[in-house]
């Protein structure tokens, strides 16, 4: 059952899509003191599930958590904030409940941070909407919430393919190498992904003809190849005479304003930009057309970057800090000053006072951005797939965003945003997919390998070994970092034998997909949600349930040559060097340490289950969906959902079978 | 066996105290290119033990190290450096030897990051000596090297109970209100620590008479209560005129020079100073002996800081700095100008273009700070060991420093460095003791609690039962983070059973000390040292063996309630809530997973082996080395090395015993 309680005068997020009457009984579990604060008394072995894309483990006890969308490339242990607000939790214990904190401002969630026992939420105004679920269990508490908020954005089917990307591929060049290269390599890839620099200028919606001279054709010519090219899209637009989409946007009062009326400034990769008002419906429309320029092309991908919106530097900022720092560095600069001055330049970027300076029109209304910060990233990506409904109607686009807000799930996927080339952030990506689902993001992955910093042939090895489970499948990293597209190792067969693996599982990762999608269920999930009476199963951590069938367990550790894993039932193991081979180990429910070699597969089929596996395929146009074997239990079945893995997913062009082993 | 290798015209760092004859035959093992380079092929199975105080696992395999000692507060994964060089390492596996590369520069240990098979080792110059170790096996090849680099340093026995330790502790006032907590709540404390704020605008060897109006009478007061003051000695003299210490480096050069011969100009916590020359014996000489300024005054102990050296800035650097920030800000400030600008303000603190910039007098002969870098921590502690030896001959001093180089381990002790209230950085400085072991460096231990960031009562109470087994055992915290006193948590109670627990500890943790430190041994050592045929034990990368009878095995990730641990033998668990009672269960060789309350301490002894476990004690001065039980197997016994805990340690002093159970 949902309840809903409003608080003051909430702004309307659009992350629910059901009218529920307002509940006019006292809210339960949480005392609140009417002022944006809602407590509620811990007890001793209480789990708090949920808060979507944040730091930290899938029990988020123990943290002060604030939703406040922020471009954040460090995901350390003391963030507080990553790109997303996901204010949707589960308590689960001596009471189990849902809570849904519908705000679009900033909200701190102190879950057992300050004081043990005690979890204190707090928005920012006492203008909300809060949701309590109850029901059976987690996952019915999930699938209510999850039919709440409305069904979950599904990609078409190349999505689900293995993509190359990296900041910055300078020219057509640089691409076409990369094609080649996994051709020569015997490496399936189904997308290479265009970042910043093929814009003229950092320039949305251009193209810079010097270094792709023809990304039509070149378009065409990778997508003869079965690779799609996907390239990014920023929020802010570059304020530069001439330019059509500044000057439409400025002429039609389509940017953030100033106090004063004016378009709003802030400084992204071109310098400076105004950013688009994709709360007003009107320029949410205006700014999704303009996806065509590139559809044209051929192009049926997009992802979304810096709409938090990032803002490197505001111009008054600056010039203060330029100000401060002459005043500082004039004298001999100690402690104080030093921390001073470094701390103002370290602290431009995504400074929270910036936040303040500029305005949404909703209905003539101007309402300061603060207030509905963590719901920009959310329209950006509604505009696009809102207007491509309208473009390519016959068929699915590829979307993803990094920044969100619950709702944004409809439009898009997400993808983790800039982790780095670290071991703990294979754990942390891991941790973070129950919560995105539970949040409606099952279109979601890491960059593989990771972004920032550099990485290593066995980093990278490991990371595929988790992340070939995920929806959103791609390498990417950052520039000034080594390269670590596949063919640039050693064993260069390791890793292609674990992108084929991943091929012939796309009809299992599909068919799951496409069930938790349209079923409202999460595909990735704790052990202790199918195994709730199993203490142990509570406290496993790095262990996440896919499916209905699958278990997996990766290894996350640098030269570790296995791992512990905990079997909360009978299940098989499967263990894989090559695509072609593998071997099967019946254990028995209980713990378990398992070898796992570094060139190695290893994930677990639950009792008496088993899962499609494809054919082999280096590309998923190749992939035959009428042709699977089943892996895992004799005389067991498998439901398999598919389609043609292009059009708009309907009862008409949905599939369901039964698979008989 | 230990060989010889020189090559060019080294540097004399003083690491090494045996003289042994060059060799002429082939170096063995490497490949060199006679040009500061060295190479290894790895075997897949190889593992590299080694390189002290440096990020990543026990097993060094898969990424690049470099040794240059760097005030480097974020140890994160893709870290190169911090505060010490510890150029020490041992291949084990197909072929098992040590080597140490004994060069004061700038050297890179690429061991298996560029391509897993190969290491490659190279200094900055071909002015080294290689010394190559081979031996029975890892235990030996340590013990052989450690008695080529001489003793280590052994405290007094006070610096074995618990410090509390903060930056910063303002005043007298906030000095007294830590040991009347500490009294009040029942918790066992040896220490407290002055960090900065002592010192009179962060001069050494002053003390702000307006906040700590009687330093000697707040030591003696102190000291009544079984406390010692321990201040903090920075490496940067702050120029002053008027200032001893200041005028009189400046009239006998005592400090570093420019390369005109003026004195150089650096800026650290007061502004502008000077660094003493410590690599000048007569510069040595004269700082060590400013140290009685503050032992006059009652003080028995010191820390060594920011003797890497830090450097915050340089005024040249800082004035092309901010002359280029006005010419990147002056325009629309775009990605490349904007990376530029912070990237240039960041890049001021140790910046390694400005240790080119000084010079030490060696012999009359002016010498490069950056060929001889990484010795310049070393030679600071060692001139403050020096002169204490001559200013209190009679008992032993507590020193350690941030940064190190091998042979500081026979002045002082280290501590780990600034980390961060993390969960891995209890990993962290665990998988770093077996190293700093093996280069010498026994007394050691990390920042309880975490120094930079805010903490957690969990994080606490997990990282005590940690560091409760490590030699230095001190609580410390940065400015503008949460407290972490422990009585300002909610179960003070948990906490402070603890620190009751390591001091029933410390008759065994000294006397392992004492082993360790006279007997050229290891006190922390990873289990394949001790179990050399058990594939499993190589493995394992997060538990330890401490002295001869205990293993560790701490939680040190949030929310865990248990964890698993391997046992290479028969082992006796031992969990304790409380430092009167505890539990005992034998477990057999093979994996366990161990349920561990937040509340409880679990550790292990070994087969037939039994630990002394002392009777309960507040301070260490309470602790009777006469009246111990025996915690372990019945019919065992244990050697208790002891002494009076003061003087220096000598035969005469020395007491050995034996326990029988």
């Amino acid at each position: 059952m949902i309840k809903k309680y409003i608080y003051g005068n909430p702004f309307p997020t659009d992350a629910v899509v059901k009218d529920i009457a307002k509940s006019e009984d006292k809210l339960p579990f949480f005392e609140t003191d009417n002022n944006g604060t809602f407590t509620f008394g811990l007890s001793e072995d209480d789990i708090v599930y949920g808060l979507g894309e944040q730091i930290r483990g899938i029990n988020k006890r123990g943290w002060q958590y604030v939703s406040w969308n922020y471009d954040n490339p460090n995901h350390h242990e003391d963030a507080r904030s990553l790109y997303g607000s996901h204010n949707f939790i589960i308590i689960s214990g001596r009471q189990t409940f849902g809570a849904f904190f519908d705000y679009a401002g900033r909200m701190e969630f102190d879950i057992g941070y300050t004081r043990r026992s005690k979890m204190q939420i707090k928005a920012e105004k006492n203008d909300l909407i809060v949701y309590i679920i109850t029901g059976e269990n987690e996952k019915d508490i999930v699938k209510q919430f999850r039919q709440l908020i409305g069904k979950s954005y599904i990609p078409p089917l190349w999505a689900f393919g293995y993509g190359q990307s990296r900041w910055g591929y300078k020219n057509e060049q640089d691409i076409r190498t990369v094609a080649r290269q996994y051709k020569a390599s015997g490496i399936p890839l189904d997308s290479i992904y265009l970042d910043i620099d093929y814009m003229e200028h950092y320039k949305d919606f251009t193209v810079d003809r010097e270094r792709f001279t023809d990304l039509g054709k070149l378009t065409a010519d990778m997508k003869a190849q079965g690779i799609r090219l996907v390239p990014i899209i920023d929020a802010g637009v570059k304020i530069e005479k001439g330019y059509d989409i500044y000057e439409e946007g400025v002429q039609n009062n389509y940017f953030c304003k100033n106090a004063d009326g004016g378009d709003f400034v802030g400084a992204v990769w071109p310098g400076r930009v105004h950013f688009p008002d994709f709360l007003q419906p009107r320029a949410r429309k205006w700014f999704g057309k303009k996806y065509s320029v590139l559809t044209k092309l051929g192009i049926e991908g997009f992802w979304n970057d810096m709409n938090e919106p990032a803002i490197f530097y505001t111009e008054d900022r600056l010039a203060d800090t330029c100000a401060e720092i002459e005043n500082l560095t004039s004298g001999n600069m100690g402690i104080d000053e030093y921390f001073a001055f470094t701390g103002m330049v370290a602290g431009l970027n995504g400074n929270i006072g910036d936040y303040d300076k500029f305005y949404h029109n909703i209905n003539g209304r101007m309402i300061n951005h603060r207030e509905v910060h963590n719901l920009y990233g959310m329209n950006m990506t509604r505009s696009a797939f809102e207007a491509l409904q309208e473009i390519c109607p016959e068929k699915r686009t590829l979307f993803f965003s990094r920044s969100s807000y619950i709702g944004a799930h409809r439009y898009g996927g997400i993808w983790q945003g800039d982790n780095k080339s670290w071991w703990s952030h294979i754990l942390q990506s891991m941790q973070q997919l129950p919560a995105l689902n539970m949040a409606g993001f099952l279109f979601t992955g890491s960059d593989t390998g990771g972004f920032g910093c550099d990485t290593t042939e066995d980093l990278v090895l490991r990371w595929l070994q988790y992340s070939l489970f995920t929806p959103l499948f791609r390498n990417h990293s950052a520039e000034g970092t080594r390269m670590q597209e596949l063919y640039c190792f050693d064993n260069v067969n390791a890793a292609a034998e674990m992108i084929k693996i991943r091929y012939r599982l796309i009809p299992y990762l599909y068919s799951e997909f496409l069930k938790a999608a349209l079923n409202d269920e999460m595909m990735f999930r704790p052990l202790a949600f199918d195994f709730h009476d199993d203490p142990m199963a509570k406290q496993v951590d790095d262990q996440l349930l896919l499916g209905n069938e699958l278990m997996i367990a990766p290894v996350y550790r640098q030269n570790a040559q296995g791992r512990y894993v905990y079997l909360p039932e009978e299940m098989m193991l499967i263990r894989m060097k090559s695509s072609n081979e593998h071997i099967t180990e019946i254990l028995p429910k209980g713990h378990h340490y398992v070898d796992i070699a570094l060139d190695e597969l290893v994930f677990f089929i639950r009792s008496k289950k088993s899962v499609p596996f494809g054919k082999a395929a280096y590309n998923t146009s190749e992939i035959d969906m009428n042709s699977l074997d089943l892996l895992g239990y004799p005389d067991s079945s498998y439901v398999l959902y598919s389609d043609n893995g292009i059009s708009p997913v309907s009862d008409d062009s949905l599939s369901i079978s039964e698979l008989r082993k």
